[in-house]
């Protein structure tokens, strides 16, 4: 399979329109009409016609009114529009956030004269404070007016979902489906409150071997546009193990947000024939979609709250996947772990604490740990089988130097495996999150 | 009961004698003869005659050399000297390690001529780096030297445990049994690498509902001591149930070290009645040790590394007591929850998240969260039943921006309870444990 970077994000696939705009979600009193220079804080993605969907959805339990009213309306199966703001999360908002919620949709269906039910939305900001609904509306409308499908309106929807990302995150590919053009294009925002562990209906996975969700942990949002032809149920199997593998693997800061959500939407525009899930073509678009969802992901680590280094951390020879995964999400949120990463400190102590108290079972004598470029295969390792080797501290300090690089553990107990990708903690994310006590804004997740 | 508060921490009960040395474990060759200034770094305890010893150690599978030696000497249930280093765990250090903490209580046992079997091993600092033997030789043959029971010699003994702790720990009571005086006193060392979860055995327990061991992640070490008669099995259970109210409630960042350990050493000096541990006596003498350990725990929290505010997270009304304790170690190992301590942000979004995400089953249109001062009955509710209260802004500010107060989370499903002595995260934190990259030595824990 080939794979072709193209530009356009969301609008790359045939059929799809983006807009973003400034409202005023934060009431920040400029006001409508003295909006330049504001950062755009709502933005609609539609389709021409209306679209296979499916999504994930965060596994807190303390769920924000969006998620639910995608949860319920993933049962249609069929969307055309999201409707997304930044500024205000939605969240333990209670009725009045149900009904706006419900609100933002309506009036999204509204004002793009579609049937009910085609409308979908994500929210991201203060957890808290209800929506300043006559701004949100103000804000469709103002949307629904310039939608587009250039670049330039892909850009400005991007903007519209950012909250603290100091970049926009988008990405677009394009690759033959039996003999077709397809096309799948991407944006997202983080980029603190990051680990994801999202579902397909926002409801905890039965407890694994070992007890906890399989994630643990952003607001982040992702919206995924196809213009291939995908069933249904082969979409959201799809989008569940692409996201297994991207956004469900990601940490910053090892807190799981109330709003997570990805959504994909297949419009069918590039007319290819529908495939099965394991065969030939369904291969393709999985390889593609799980493509682009890593793409996102990584992109919201690297520009996580006070990020530094990124740090891929794989985990080998584990008992089983949930081992691996326990293990290598131990190292992942180890404050010890995370500020060493920071000082450029090859901290081979630090790292085996962790993996020995994960609920993973270890055997200290087993474990072996070292350091490589990203998608290198040579491996300089500080740990083997317990014991330090004689790479001199100067060599690991310069493995671990890199703003990026990949963490090898191999626990030398099975063939199970996982990776994470990961963050230092910095000053600077400290500082951050913090807060300014003089805004009671300052609520948000 | 009355517990009065007395001078000479672990010197204070009867019969117990104590000394604390430089020796060099560091190696930072300034020499023996030349230690003045230099911080002390290995310690003796001694008690007169034999004492029954009860301890309980890290549930870390990554467990340090005299973790093992002490947990295989507990089955003697006697002991009668405990020798302790810092600036080396000992840990990872494979068989020489095992060798070296052997060698350790064997060279206590001969310089002070005691029965084989009756020394036990405590060891903190860097990890990975084998034991410079000669120094802890010369160590123990100096300590025991000066061995004495005056305040000063109980001094000495603290700094020498002492890593990045920048108070002394220390605290003794004395009280009535059965017509006799009893006194209990300890010592104890952070400040970082703190979520201690320990077992009798160092095993872990059995996987609880929710599945997480009972404690999560510092090298912590206490040392108790008491001139009470103690029965063996009964010290055990004492000390396990007081180690779970006390230092297995802790975190300052959620790590839990390979070194963990607290020792009790009862002589029997103040010869009162034996008691079960149930009885009357039992029950007076159990209230005093958990006093002892819980005011020992807590210095650790107030003294954690670059730690500004303590936060005492009490969580009630869980459906069990593990849905208890794992939404109060979500709430207490947050980052941003931390941060925004830091920050003095009442910033109940980021909290009840946490809770949202922690194992346990919450409901969040049932969630109360709310502020008190320390110990104090008045509650100030900034949610209540998922929903903001109308407590200003400016009130909850100032309820969060004492040095420490109390965090109350009412989960309003249960009757379990569980409480969390937490800490902040801080600049100084990450700048700390960033590391010197210049020295190798900061490998260690």
């Amino acid at each position: 399979m080939t794979l072709k970077e193209i530009p356009g994000s969301i609008v790359a696939p045939l059929g799809f329109l983006a807009g973003g705009v400034f409202c005023d979600i934060k009431k920040l009193g400029t006001g409508k009409g003295s909006n330049k220079g504001q950062k755009r804080d709502l933005a609609l993605i539609v389709s021409e016609t209306p679209a296979t969907v499916a999504g994930m959805f965060t596994t807190n339990q303390v769920c924000a009114a969006p998620v639910k009213v995608c949860v319920e309306r993933m049962k249609q199966g069929m969307a055309q529009v999201v409707v997304v703001n930044s500024g205000n999360a939605n969240a333990c908002t209670g009725k009045q956030g149900m009904a706006d919620a419900r609100e933002m949709v309506s009036f999204s269906e509204k004002t793009l004269a579609l049937s009910p039910g085609r409308a979908l939305v994500g929210s991201t900001g203060r957890i808290g404070v209800t929506m300043p609904m006559d701004h949100i509306r103000a804000g469709i409308l103002e949307a629904a007016m310039e939608l587009g499908c250039t670049t330039a309106h892909a850009d400005r929807a991007t903007e519209a979902i950012m909250t603290s990302d100091t970049q926009p995150k988008q990405v677009a590919v394009e690759f033959k489906l039996g003999g077709r053009t397809v096309r799948i294009g991407g944006i997202c925002k983080g980029a603190g409150m990051i680990q994801p562990g999202m579902s397909a209906t926002g409801a905890r996975p039965a407890a694994l071997p070992g007890g906890r969700p399989q994630g643990l942990h952003a607001t982040m949002l992702g919206f995924i546009t196809t213009d291939a032809a995908v069933e249904r149920k082969v979409l959201q199997a799809m989008l569940e193990a692409a996201v297994a593998n991207s956004f469900n693997r990601i940490t910053v800061d090892g807190d799981m947000s109330t709003n997570d959500t990805v959504l994909v939407l297949a419009n069918g525009l590039a007319a290819n024939k529908k495939f099965g899930l394991n065969s030939p073509a369904g291969k393709i678009f999985q390889a593609a979609l799980t493509h682009v969802c890593l793409e996102l992901a990584k992109k919201i680590v690297r520009d996580g709250e006070g990020v530094h280094r990124v740090v891929t951390v794989r985990v080998n020879g584990a008992r089983t996947i949930q081992d691996a995964d326990a293990a290598a999400r131990a190292v992942a949120n180890s404050a010890l772990v995370k500020t060493s990463w920071h000082g450029g400190d090859p901290n081979w102590g630090r790292i085996i604490d962790a993996i020995g108290y994960s609920p993973a079972t270890v055997v200290e004598e087993k474990i072996d740990i070292g350091y490589a470029a990203p998608g290198a295969k040579k491996i300089l390792w500080s740990l083997r089988r317990g014991q330090p080797t004689k790479a001199t501290f100067k060599q690991l300090c310069a493995a671990v130097a890199p703003p990026e690089f990949e963490l090898h553990i191999n626990l030398n107990l099975g063939r199970a495996n996982a990776v994470m990708y990961a963050a230092d903690l910095t000053e600077e994310y400290v500082d951050f999150n913090k807060g300014d006590v003089g805004d009671p804004g300052s609520l948000g997740g």
